[in-house]
């Protein structure tokens, strides 16, 4: 298998982005990861995209974005795997290189989530959990990820405090990132005062509705060493897994198996352990979802996310610092993106380039991205070398 | 880059199936692919499918199907590019052997278009064109390619009758097919004398509503020679290709440029050209797609299509068959399913187990599949070694 670097990476200001459609800010960000990378050769296009046919009634987005890139005749596919599209488009470009049908290939993940048409945007992103078995009789996510808190708190004592300390360590990250869609300090405070939304998650235990896109340009490290133009970064491992679709399915509610095994396939592949890894972008799309993933992956014990988290341990100036761009809660969740951006925010890292909110001497990092209640992830070890 | 091989082929018998589920069909070819290949191992899972949030409320096959299927924990990824979804599959599973990343990838084209909810079908499948400025205004595929059938009979004199022959033609093949949808002999009578849908084209010039899937296994060459279960068949060229998506923007109405590019790449790199093929698989969505799609891969010279067909080339026994499943007319047109579909029929026809419609010494196959009016295509080339 070929080595595998990122040359380029692009992303635009998330938010409400009432006044662009969505083949304007796939482009967008497709267009400033090529200016970022030096180089306009692109030899294939993934597009990670969890539903612009229910969001946007838009479906072959693998027609439309290359054509209005620019790029008409250039190979391309989306690549779906609910919150977890992001990911895989990474992935996907990656096996594009590392086969050899393409030497440069462009990862862009979009979500255009705020203009929805049809049944609105809880009803498009229930799709991603059983529709039949869970959606159909009334659960949406923040349903199924409040029964994980609960479960949480009942087994290890995990308590409201520890989940608000997530949400309010990520927004004091995300204030120092400037495309973040919520870049405001909060206090406890905050989350545990602002509205319900379902036992024990609070509106600020949510990530919110997004607009928004980020592209990454990969090649061969050969190429990169060619081009020269940013410290080099390369993807060591690649790790991918899925899970029960349905929450009831699973043998434990405190667990996201599909995270775990994701991670020990990307930590084996990069011939890593997490305790190599110098911080980590995880898809806190939920409060007790950030808890949940740090254990599943060995950063803390099963049961330690919380105390941890209060401890100091992943914020920007701790020890395993997690999510410096603000996370999903901060920064914003455009679902189709989120994996991408993860990306962005890894090279962005391991370059130096991340300005107030940079991680002195970083050189190992983990991305984390997942589907539905985790019936799905992707984990990527990107460094600098 | 590995040499790549199928080693197992499932399909089900195609139709309106109401009393099964878009789950169910997937992981019914799937269990037939594998037991076709006499292994069941399955390192990584590609799913090609349309729309499956708009036809069925259900995003996130890349969970669901592996978990139906009994494969919780394995990678997977749903790929789209409208109708050409099913070719994008097998050529990822391609990509996850060639990489290294997978020995053993399964390919499962899948679309349950009955039992639609929201806005219908047609909706749906509408969704495949540029939504704002094609569907927005009114326009469906029938009418698009209308306009492609309209401007193909005013520059090369192409007739209704030659439309019509090819339809006959494919409900010829399809009859020989146990698992098509239509497989009923017609006259052409039948087709001059259906109801007109968007002229010149009437019902019987157009592909059915399908519910259908396929499924292939995909591994090395060395891997395969140590199975030896069937005749040996490789992938030896894959080609993919973009063009706009509007068709408002064509140079050429009576082109399909992504076709020509697609069939190009994937003959250079299986060092061949389109006179090494010894019958081809293609996506006749359309009887007018089929004359073009000849054209475009240089079958024959632009505006032969239409007398060629009537001369018999593309008959079973003629010179280059065309469609010998079917096609999308007679098999039917699950949309997501119809590229690994194709592939399906490449294989049985070059291990020569296909029955009444086997075509004698078939040793080069070639799999065209398309999406939108011609937005995006994918072709294989296929080699009995």
């Amino acid at each position: 298998m070929k080595d595998i670097a990122i040359i380029g990476i692009g992303i635009i200001k998330w938010g409400e982005l009432w006044e662009k459609s969505l083949r304007d800010i796939a482009v967008e960000a497709a267009l400033n990861c090529i200016d970022n990378a030096g180089t306009d050769r692109v030899d294939s296009i993934t597009i990670g995209c969890m539903s612009s046919g229910l969001f946007n009634g838009q479906e072959h987005l693998a027609s439309i974005i290359p054509d209005y890139l620019g790029r008409r005749g250039t190979p391309a596919t989306r690549v779906e795997s609910a919150c977890a599209s992001g990911g895989l488009a990474v992935r996907t470009a990656f096996m594009e290189v590392a086969s050899g049908i393409s030497d440069y290939s462009l990862a862009i993940g979009v979500e255009k989530m705020n203009d929805v048409s049809g049944g609105g945007a809880t009803y498009a992103l229930a799709t991603a959990s059983d529709y039949d078995y869970e959606a159909f009789h009334g659960i949406n996510f923040p349903g199924l990820y409040a029964l994980m808190a609960k479960a949480h708190m009942e087994r290890y004592g995990t308590t409201r405090e520890q989940l608000a300390e997530v949400s309010v360590k990520n927004h004091c990250n995300g204030a120092l990132n400037p495309n973040a869609q919520y870049p405001m300090v909060i206090t406890r405070e905050t989350v545990l005062n602002s509205t319900m939304v379902a036992d024990p998650l609070r509106l600020f235990d949510c990530s919110p509705i997004t607009d928004g896109a980020a592209a990454v340009l990969i090649t061969t490290v050969e190429e990169a060493k060619k081009l020269n133009k940013h410290p080099l970064v390369v993807i060591s491992g690649i790790g991918s897994a899925t899970d029960t679709i349905a929450l009831s399915q699973r043998k434990d509610l405190t667990a996201l198996d599909a995270v775990e095994k994701a991670a020990q396939r990307a930590l084996k592949m990069a011939g890593k352990t997490i305790q190599d890894i110098d911080f980590a972008e995880v898809h806190d799309c939920f409060t007790i979802s950030e808890i949940i993933i740090m254990e599943a992956m060995g950063i803390v014990k099963p049961g330690q996310g919380g105390p941890a988290t209060i401890d100091g341990l992943t914020a920007l100036d701790g020890k395993f610092p997690i999510n410096p761009s603000g996370g999903l809660k901060s920064k914003g969740h455009p679902v189709g993106a989120t994996g991408v951006a993860q990306v962005y925010e890894a090279v962005s890292q391991l370059r130096g380039q991340s300005g107030k909110r940079q991680i002195p001497n970083a050189k190992t990092a983990l991305t984390q991205n997942m589907g539905g209640s985790g019936g799905s992830s992707v984990v990527h070890i990107l460094e600098a070398r």
